[in-house]
């Protein structure tokens, strides 16, 4: 029935738009069915708690994330560097539909349940684990640096993009593309100019 | 008087273990005068208001980077290539003094009344400008590459060591300064293995 699963998006949008704003302890049940104009039966026919809601928000949010960087890595006929690229493109361009998402994801998952939260954090290792498997693969191919240390790497690539969900605006003076265009090559060759020192 | 001064600290460092671990929205005045075992009337003596106390502590953790970056930036016999070195080593040994403040400054400011959040802003904002002003040095004195675009550029590299505070241990296995290393040969020299394409 297509108005029952409407439904339960809808307090998972209005969910993920007021936890944003006000914070997940601060955003009461209440809150929510008023939002959208039904009763608390109708959300606690969808969600055991709060809790549960929160925690739906933050494995929907890192399992669409790995099924995305799956997509990519599983190609055999691609380069790392090229992988590389697509999984930077991919955050970025990630930003636009999941910010606040991602935002309640990295603030509010201190409120999970630890059983919750371990699942969580898993799923967020397993992330990174093949971001930095894709790190190793491109040394192994001669691709990336032999003396790089691949879980710091990692975690510093991961860094860039993570930070890029609080500043960027997709609708602003520059595009999801140049962004990853910009990083792409910040990763690749780094910001020192060679040229010149080639020339001295 | 040492002891004033001393009750004031207390009351910060105690607020900030308590923000850290439960939020600022859960944490109450009467839970931070208990954990101390003073009256609230100590707490209402140094501080309007919770939310005055936030401001502090967010200001006070700005400003001390501010000042930092100043000392790093004003020594007019170092390359901005070795100023980059020292900012990026500041902020992660800043990350042992420093951690539970950050973590509340990115997570809980947007509790903060709009006018302490804007000067907070301004702030934060200076110090950006003050990072991009290096790079855009750098590229004039042909340290760092023509071609970069010194603002998204600025974003990554804060982006790299913001990230750290969510992840490092100071007393892990890798030390700040091996990670200080890591993180400016990435910076300025990519990951791309330039060594097997010359050889191809």
């Amino acid at each position: 029935m297509k108005g029952i699963g409407n439904m339960k998006e809808k307090i998972i949008e209005t969910s993920i738009e007021l936890f944003d704003r006000k914070g997940f302890k601060e955003t009461s049940v209440q809150e929510i069915v008023e939002a959208i104009g039904v009763t608390k039966g109708a959300f606690y026919y969808y969600f055991k708690s709060k809790e549960e809601l929160l925690k739906d928000i933050c494995i929907s949010y890192i399992e669409d994330l790995l099924e995305q960087q799956q997509r990519i890595l599983q190609d055999s006929e691609k380069s790392c560097t090229k992988k590389l690229y697509e999984i930077v493109y991919m955050l970025i361009r990630n930003i636009k539909a999941r910010r606040k998402s991602a935002r309640i994801f990295f603030r509010e998952m201190r409120h999970l349940h630890e059983d919750h939260l371990q699942e969580i954090k898993a799923k967020r290792r397993v992330f990174r684990q093949h971001y930095q498997q894709l790190i190793e693969a491109g040394i192994a191919r001669g691709e990336f640096k032999p003396t790089l240390t691949p879980d710091m790497i990692t975690f510093g690539i991961l860094g860039i993009t993570n930070w890029s969900y609080y500043w960027f605006q997709p609708d602003g003076e520059i595009s999801e593309e140049a962004l990853t265009d910009i990083y792409v090559d910040l990763i690749l060759n780094g910001i020192k100019n060679r040229e010149s020192l080639k020339e001295k």
